[in-house]
């Protein structure tokens, strides 16, 4: 029997499923309240997503910004760690359908209250097809594989004698004009043309293009347009990213990116595609809406309560990514950010609380921390209420709060020593081609 | 046209297979020399193995021990890194054949001088459908499937009802009693029994046992008998390695491995065997001896001249892991270390630039620099000469020459940190279970 702490028998059994911002600090916020916590993940780890394209340019190593769920809640006696997917949940007898291992049989999980912090995943808006050529960037393996996609380009491209397959390596398009793509195409283009200035004999990096493609007339939807503006110049001025709105993608194929604009087709001959151009619920949303009926909105996403629960299902809660939360001022859904996601998991350890002292809990309200962007170095764009920051400032801000809300403080100092070396040196710690790191 | 140096149209050309110890230290230490130097490497980083099963535990991220080549030698202005693999030597043209990219048609390379470097690969002794079962631990990817295997193991493990199969996840087996081994294991022992001790709730971490399977009548043969001893009662008392010496593998299957023990077939339930038992010389060794009629040893390594060259042919030189030198005082061949590689890599800089010198080189003299390997937390042992060490100063050691040989500053700073990190908290920083990470 092992001699550390375990679930007490008649404690409030409480699961959470998805080990991400949301139910993550729903889980250590409740350490010291009277419930059994069951964290249910696919993954071992927690993922901090914001700097996924930091790991995916070669800056950062996978390890730096993801840590064991397992590790973060080790010392923490009311809650276990549960690996495994979830295939169903049955509100009725409050419980859930696990995949439980490779060989045995489905699992059965009961609970008395339930949270679904489960994410998002890339989304191809019906052309799942084009995953094959065009890498997401959601989870640790993606990044390592558009690292793996960026790198043995350029391989190729000084390896190439034919002139027209050598620009094919030497174009980089980016899909998506939202802070994910801009981040990701800020950071290749300072790998390609810092970084690796020196590092090749038979092609010029400075001739490397990199093309950023969005649908819509203007980049950074979310940002006010001074900022928008600043972003596209350094951008284009600085960065040297050439920026196409207004451009629908209509097809991806080896080779090549067509896309539409103004009803006309363009071609681009390239041999790499990043997609950033969105995101879609978990299917937990569809399985809890055919099991409660509770209604999803178009994106696929849980519209619930005021306090956040699936309505006329008080014991089940949907928070983060798969909520749509439009108890607001202006009756906007919120939007899907790391920030909501986490003040939404600390909210909910507060009404559990409340209702287990048998307390009416208040209902949620967001405080909106704004928005930032990271633009190379140097530069970022912020905007925090009325305040709108841009350059030097607003980089040193993106730094210091992804540092803070980094986990783990042995990652916090390898974070920043990694920056500060990089920043130093313009050196690259994790450019590795690899198969399985 | 590339504004950086490029190679010198009438100068010596050097190519190097192979970018670790040995072909990484000849092209350093030919930075200032009138020569071409083209270093041609299947993978795009140099690795640093001695630390590989601190990845395989969990301890450091792939990229903390792997540098890549370009960046490495991006300011060295006479050399040029070519990713390929070398299909063929054509001795006679002075020429290789690469495999050039995924689509393209071989490629021919040419040298004035060739230096192979290749370095060697795991060997499961006729029995390669062993590898299924039981990965070993050469590549980066082999650490990270070692790691995601045990990870893995501890969750199946605390996920099972079934006593027998849950026996079967909680016990590991290391088969390969040399340095590379005793490390595993002691890392493996120090992982489960003291990291995770207060991550599981269902298991009891204490159960787990490590059973390390040697076929000669003792482990750590390079080492002194005294040493040995030392190794054997740190690993069984404060490690709690089960050492089994005298045992063959006669098969690994899902599920368990059997083994034979004086003639008695003895089998052992476990889902997790991890090879350290032997390497086998590079396969270019056999096409070098097809196209030179150089001999090879027993294990395929190529025997050669005192200056490192190959018999009538002194323009190609091997060393490394595919070098059988004998000419030592004992006439027995050197073994397959980094510090033999290294010195050899050092010494045919020197040989290069004596010839172009029209000087006649000395030949190779070896400086044993003696053994060490490390067991675990506070213990390692080490042979200089006829200085035995072992013990907490032996650890120290045994930090400080790794941290002193690992390349690029900011990896000793990173790696330092982390192991500082890991002693002090016992925590790991990187233990995570990823497909391709």
């Amino acid at each position: 029997m092992p001699d550390h702490a375990r679930h007490e028998e008649n404690h409030h059994r409480l699961v959470i499923v998805g080990g991400g911002f949301g139910g993550l600090y729903a889980t250590r916020h409740l350490a010291k309240a009277p419930v059994n916590v069951s964290l249910v993940d696919k993954r071992n780890f927690h993922l901090f997503q914001p700097l996924l394209y930091q790991v995916a340019s070669g800056s950062l190593s996978p390890g730096n910004i993801a840590v064991s769920l397992r590790e973060i809640v080790a010392h923490q006696a009311n809650a276990d760690v549960i690996l495994d997917e979830v295939l169903d949940i049955d509100p009725q007898n409050q419980a859930l359908t696990l995949r439980a291992d490779e060989h045995g049989h489905p699992n059965t999980l009961s609970y008395d209250t339930l949270i679904l912090a489960p994410g998002s995943a890339k989304q191809y808006f019906g052309n799942d097809q084009w995953e094959e050529h065009a890498p997401g960037l959601k989870t640790l393996e993606d990044a390592v594989r558009i690292r793996r996609k960026v790198l043995y380009a350029l391989e190729c491209a000084e390896k190439e004698t034919d002139p027209l397959k050598q620009a094919g390596w030497m174009t980089f398009v980016v899909v998506g004009g939202g802070p994910t793509g801009v981040e990701l195409a800020g950071a290749l283009s300072e790998l390609v043309h810092g970084t690796m200035k020196a590092s090749f004999r038979n092609i010029d990096t400075c001739q490397i293009r990199i093309i950023m493609v969005e649908a819509a007339d203007r980049i950074l939807a979310v940002f006010p347009e001074d900022l928008q503006q600043k972003a596209c110049q350094r951008l284009e001025q600085r960065l040297g990213v050439t920026l196409l709105t207004n451009h629908r993608v209509q097809s991806i194929e080896p080779g090549k990116v067509i896309l539409i604009h103004q009803e006309t087709q363009k071609e681009i001959l390239t041999e790499t595609v990043l997609w950033t151009a969105g995101v879609k619920a978990s299917p937990l949303g569809r399985i809890l809406s055919e099991r409660t009926g509770c209604e999803l909105d178009r994106g696929g996403r849980v519209v619930v309560e005021a306090d956040c629960s699936v309505p006329h299902y008080p014991n089940i809660f949907v928070i983060g990514d798969l909520a749509n939360f439009a108890h607001t001022p202006n009756q906007k859904p919120l939007p899907g950010l790391a920030s909501v996601a986490m003040q939404q998991g600390m909210y909910l350890a507060n009404v559990i609380q409340h209702r287990l002292n048998h307390q009416v809990p208040p209902p949620f309200e967001y405080l909106d921390k704004g928005n930032m962007a990271i633009i190379g170095r140097n530069a970022a764009i912020a905007q925090v209420g009325d305040l709108h920051l841009s350059g030097f400032i607003a980089w040193m801000a993106w730094l210091l709060v992804h540092i803070f809300y980094l986990i783990g403080f042995d990652n916090k100092v390898l974070v920043t020593f990694q920056w500060a070396w990089n920043y130093l040196t313009k050196d690259r710690s994790a450019c590795l081609i690899t198969e399985q790191i």
